[in-house]
């Protein structure tokens, strides 16, 4: 029989291993997970009884052509900076592979030689990106077929805990890869906004939102995702006016991350000497004095001075870290601790799309909204929305129901559809509203 | 007779290559220059009828492999880039090497193979780095040896102008390399302040100013620059509570250009599509829609206003840059318009040391100044102190004077005493108050 390989069975891998080991008996495959962690593979796999293990060292060339070469198709949910290794492994044994992550640079080097060899490397296909790029594709795609001209496209999407969970005054808690909370929104991010190029430092990025507004869930704030820009071929939309992909966030939340940034918490580039042996309060020290100082130097609001207090960065706690950690490391630390999803959370996918067009002379705007909450901490909706596109997809390469071949993201209709269609009876859809100027 | 070859004859070579070629016939070398640009060699080189020219590519390795192989000692005025080229092949070629430049991470890879052959490769031998070291351990070497407790350590530089050639809003212009100028700071930055570590980013750079005080050139502003830590151990200064290197300006210079920072005309990431065929106020629209709501996003003091309206980020002109020119190298365009020295402008070049010690059970300050005139726009204050401590050093590496071999900076005093000693005949020295408590 066929194997399916998976890659990692850290934290975010339940859906996905439960939904292609739940298959595998109708598909008649093998489904095989490898992780360096036994104690991942205990917890998540060997429920299955059926499904292979492998406990070994992940990041070994040796190792990966090994479990690779028994394969027919390879999922990685490994950090994507170890994407590039399998993938070249892939393409050496001609296999086909799947992940979440965004299409590397270094990915694009060996597009043509995929396509030549017939294989498909999907990329992109979890939540954000994934099921962002599908359903914005299937809307734009219908609205073209239509007739219709788009003038603007505003897309939006967000990890977060339901109202009820949302117990803390910062409006957030940690869903999904907590160093990547942190390092959010790092670099410039730009996109198109009536014709012009709008550019954002990462210093003014988290006051440059705007607010959103969900049915039952209320009005939410968004700040721009990166670089826009990228996206605008991709999704065929050259003809729009303004093209902007944000990233959701309860209200007030990144006035006061914005304070975190100018303080310095988020830097990477630097190190401390003893962090291991510094109280949070010298942390914060090191980038202004005091409590009354930093209130000061920020021009801190009330409810501002408040989170970061709450946050605990005037404590004398200590933080579990190296001694040469960096500013971001330690504030990783501190919010893995403060926004930690307690037992019976349940968190709150996001996501809506704005879309403007000009239909027989009438000017429209469809509002799509997805919003998906968790059972609780442990299955939770950033799992789902994640594991389950890549899971689905992982069967359509298997079923060879994927005809384009190279280095894909789910833009085209082949991939998109029955994805979509299958995450409809998982009760993953989008509400759709469409408002007319006339 | 053995050869020194320079390589790189650019605007800021003048004054060493003037001084090496007048005593080339008293010390018996042959001087040898060579640059990609023969208007270059026109200007600096041909009015020394007994100085060999070569004008090629010096990115070509075997280019660089025929001339290197022909000189003793090899000084390189190239871009930072492509040093560690120049440095490999002196390797392998058994010739000195000396520069102006920091040492990199990749030439501290080959250090051990510079010793064993018994080379001497001297770096930041310039103005900053350069005089600074040599200065700063002349004075630190000295109070050790007087059995000195040094507590505090200051030292600030920058490149200005004289007050009388101050014709602009902005107390700046260009007198070093401009894409310098406007990447100035960029990354984190820190210093030791009382036994504690300070961080600074970017965003908040510019806002961290001290003033400091020059006996007939009136008070100044610094803000720190980059990474002090590093210099706390190549200084011996384990012992000092603070520890601090800063960047001097004329006050009110550094609030104003935290507003082109914020703006994010400082980005060198992201890139226009048509800069060349954009007005100014349309790049300045990228960052916000119109000088009132730029007013406004920045919260611009009147001042501060004035400066960036002056400097012609509203204006409808257009700058020569290719069409995918990044904000930073727009705005370095505009700043060689607007901060170009006039004919009759004098640079100024500023250096001053604060050193708090103990002694005797009695506290003691140094304040020591540097300050040097340039005689006009074209004989700079810069190309002298940059050139004539690099063209020293050449000369004592010719003479073997220095003994200790390897990657080496200026901080020894076999290096430092003969140069700081042939820059005082040169009417380059610094003045020395000392303030005591008692």
């Amino acid at each position: 029989m066929d194997k399916i390989l998976v890659l990692g069975a850290g934290k975010s891998s339940g859906v996905l291993i439960e939904y292609l080991a739940n298959q595998a008996s109708k598909h008649l495959y093998i489904l095989k997970v490898a992780d360096a962690d036994y104690r991942n593979l205990t917890e998540r796999v060997s429920r299955f009884p059926e499904v292979e293990q492998f406990c070994g060292n992940l990041g070994d060339v040796d190792c990966l052509n090994a479990l690779i070469s028994d394969a027919k198709i390879v999922v990685s949910l490994l950090p994507p900076s170890m994407h590039f290794q399998v993938a070249k492994i892939c393409l050496e044994q001609s296999k086909h592979f799947l992940s979440a992550s965004y299409i590397s640079p270094e990915l694009k080097t060996i597009e043509e030689q995929v396509k030549q060899k017939g294989l498909v490397f999907l990329m992109e296909c979890g939540l954000d990106p994934g099921i962002d790029h599908m359903s914005a594709m299937k809307m734009i795609d219908k609205l073209k077929e239509d007739g219709a001209k788009i003038t603007s496209f505003h897309s939006y999407c967000g990890g977060l805990v339901t109202p009820e969970s949302n117990t803390n005054p910062w409006g957030y808690k940690v869903t999904w890869n907590p160093r990547n909370v942190v390092l959010a929104g790092l670099g410039t991010s730009q996109y198109l906004e009536n014709n012009q190029l709008k550019i954002v430092p990462y210093s003014q990025l988290f006051l440059h939102t705007t607010n959103l507004q969900f049915d039952i869930y209320g009005e939410y704030e968004a700040y721009p995702n990166r670089d826009s820009i990228s996206y605008i071929e991709k999704y065929g939309l050259q003809e729009a006016c303004s093209f902007l992909r944000g990233t959701i966030r309860y209200k007030g939340f990144s006035a006061a991350w914005d304070k975190l940034v100018k303080l310095g918490f988020t830097d990477d580039s630097v190190r401390f000497r003893n962090a291991d042996k510094m109280k949070i309060s010298e942390m914060t020290s090191s980038f202004c004095q005091d409590r009354i100082s930093v209130s000061d130097y920020l021009k801190l609001e009330k409810e501002e001075f408040h989170k970061l207090d709450w946050l605990g960065i005037f404590s004398d706690s200590y933080l579990d870290v190296k001694p040469e950690a960096t500013p971001a490391e330690c504030l990783q630390k501190i919010i893995e601790d403060k926004w930690r999803l307690s037992e019976g959370d349940k968190d709150l996918v996001l996501m809506q799309h704005q879309i403007d067009f000009e239909l027989n002379g009438i000017k429209n705007k469809i509002i799509s909204s997805l919003s998906v909450e968790g059972n609780n901490s442990l299955n939770t909706a950033m799992a789902r929305t994640v594991g389950l596109p890549l899971g689905i997809a992982t069967l359509l390469v298997f079923k060879n129901k994927i005809h384009k071949k190279g280095v894909l993201t789910p833009v085209v209709k082949e991939i998109y559809n029955p994805i979509l269609e299958e995450l409809q009876s998982e009760k993953i859809f989008f509400r759709e509203y469409t408002y007319s100027s006339q």
